[in-house]
C-alpha cells in the first residue's frame, strides 16, 4: 500500500468533514434555521457549555506529553485562548455569556447538574482520546476546526434572525472564533501532514477525524432525543420552562 | 450530617434503582412487548455486545487496584462467569449466541464497526470511572446488578413470546444470569454497607450507583435515536435490513 501525498491526505480528511461534521446533524437545521424552542436553545447551550469547559483540559494533557518547546508554545495558544489573561475573559467566559443571555442561572450550568450524561461520556471521551492516544492522533482529532469557520458564520446569522431573546452580545463568543479556528487548524492540518507519512500514519488520523466528528454528532443526537423528538429527557437532567425535575 | 444506617443506605440504592434503573426506559418497553423490529432487535443485541466484551476488563480493572486478596478472589469469580474456563464458554460467548441466534454476522458484530458511537463512549465511562474513582466507588457502581434477576425474567418471556426469530437457545446468556447476578450484587451491597460509614463516603457510594444507571440508560436513549425514533442513524453505524452504510 502506497502512502497518500500530503495533498491526498488533506483531500480525505475534508472528504470526512464533509460527510460526518455535525454542520449536517438535524438539530443544527432547527437551531440555525430559528426552529428551536427557547427552552432547546437552553438546554443545547447549557450542554455544549461542558464542551467548552473541557477544551483546555484536553489542550493541556496534549502538551503534557509534548516532547517539543515549538509545538507546546503553539499548542498553549489554545489556552490562552479558552482560560484567557484573566478573569472574565476568553472562550469559556463568553459561553457563560450565551447562557446567561439566553436566561440560564449561571451557578446551575457550572454546576453540570443539568447535563445530558450522554454529553458527558462524550466529552470525556474525547479527553481521554488525547490523553492516550498518539500525539499525532491528538493533534488529528483538533481537525474539525477546519470545518467550524462555516457553521459558525451560519449560526450567527440564523440565531440572531431566528430569536428575539438572542443578541450579538450573547452570541460574542463566535464572532471571535473564525480566525482562531483558521489558525489553528492551518497549524494542525500542517502538522499531521508532515507527520503522517506512513499507510499506518495516516490511517489512524482519519480514524481519529471520524472519531471527532462522532463525539460532536453524538452531543446533537443526544440532545435531539431529550429535547426535540421523543423529547424523553434522561433522569435528573435539564428539564425546560416547567423547573427542574427533582431527584 | 449524620451517616445513614446500613439498612438506610440500602434503601437509598435501592430508591435509585427504582427510579432510574433501564428496566423503566422507552425502549425496554419495545422489546419486551415483543413491539421491535428484528432490526431493531439486532442493533439492541449488537450494541449491548460491546458492553458485555468490556465487563471483564472493568473487573480486572477492579482487581488491579485492590490489596485484598479476598476481595480479588471474590472478584475474579466474575472474569470466569464472563471469559468462561475455555474457549467457547462464558457469558461473552452466550452473549455471541444471542447475535447469532438474531442473524448477526459474528465477525462484523466482533469488530465493533457497525457500534453506535454513544454505546462506545457510555461504556468507555464505565470502565474509566471503575480505574479512576476510588474502590468503593468501583464496588458501588456495579450495585445496578441488584435490580437486573427481575429485568432479566421479563426479557425472557417477553423476547420468547414476542419474537419468533428467538428460542429459547438464543437466550441461554438470560437464564444462567440470576443466580450469578444475585451472588454477585449480595456481595457488593454487604462491602458497601459494611465500607460507606461516613456521610461523604455514603453519598458517593450512591452517586456511584446514579452513574451506572446514566450509563444503561444512556445507551438505550441512543438506540431509540438511531433505530426506533426518529431512526436517525449516525455515520457509520449499523443499518439494519437494506445492508451496511457505506464509508
Amino acid at each position: 500500500m502506497k502512502p497518500l501525498t500530503p495533498q491526498e491526505l488533506e483531500a480525505k480528511l475534508r472528504a470526512i468533514g464533509a460527510q460526518r461534521y455535525h454542520r449536517l446533524h438535524p438539530f443544527h437545521a432547527l437551531l440555525h434555521g430559528g426552529k428551536c424552542t427557547k427552552g432547546q436553545v437552553q438546554a443545547w447551550a447549557l450542554n455544549r457549555y461542558y464542551y467548552q469547559a473541557m477544551i483546555p483540559v484536553k489542550d493541556a494533557s496534549l502538551i503534557a506529553r509534548c516532547e517539543d518547546p515549538a509545538l507546546r508554545r503553539e499548542w498553549r495558544r489554545r489556552l490562552v485562548d479558552h482560560d484567557g489573561e484573566s478573569e472574565g475573559d476568553g472562550g469559556i467566559t463568553r459561553w457563560l455569556k450565551l447562557t446567561d443571555g439566553v436566561g440560564l442561572d449561571r451557578d446551575y450550568v457550572v454546576s453540570l447538574a443539568g447535563l445530558l450524561p450522554a454529553t458527558r461520556f462524550a466529552v470525556e471521551a474525547y479527553v481521554h482520546f488525547v490523553r492516550d492516544k498518539t500525539l499525532l492522533e491528538a493533534v488529528a482529532s483538533s481537525l474539525t476546526e477546519l470545518f467550524s469557520p462555516q457553521i459558525i458564520s451560519e449560526r450567527l446569522e440564523g440565531m440572531l434572525k431566528g430569536y428575539d431573546f438572542v443578541s450579538a452580545d450573547t452570541l460574542a463568543y463566535f464572532a471571535k472564533r473564525p480566525p482562531l479556528a483558521r489558525r489553528d487548524s492551518d497549524f494542525a492540518l500542517d502538522y499531521v501532514k508532515r507527520h503522517a507519512k506512513t499507510p499506518d500514519a495516516q490511517q489512524v488520523v482519519l480514524k481519529a477525524l471520524e472519531f471527532k466528528c462522532d463525539v460532536l454528532w453524538a452531543m446533537l443526537d443526544a440532545l435531539y432525543h431529550a429535547y426535540v423528538a421523543p423529547k424523553h429527557i434522561p433522569p435528573g437532567a435539564f428539564v425546560p420552562e416547567d423547573g427542574r425535575r427533582s431527584g
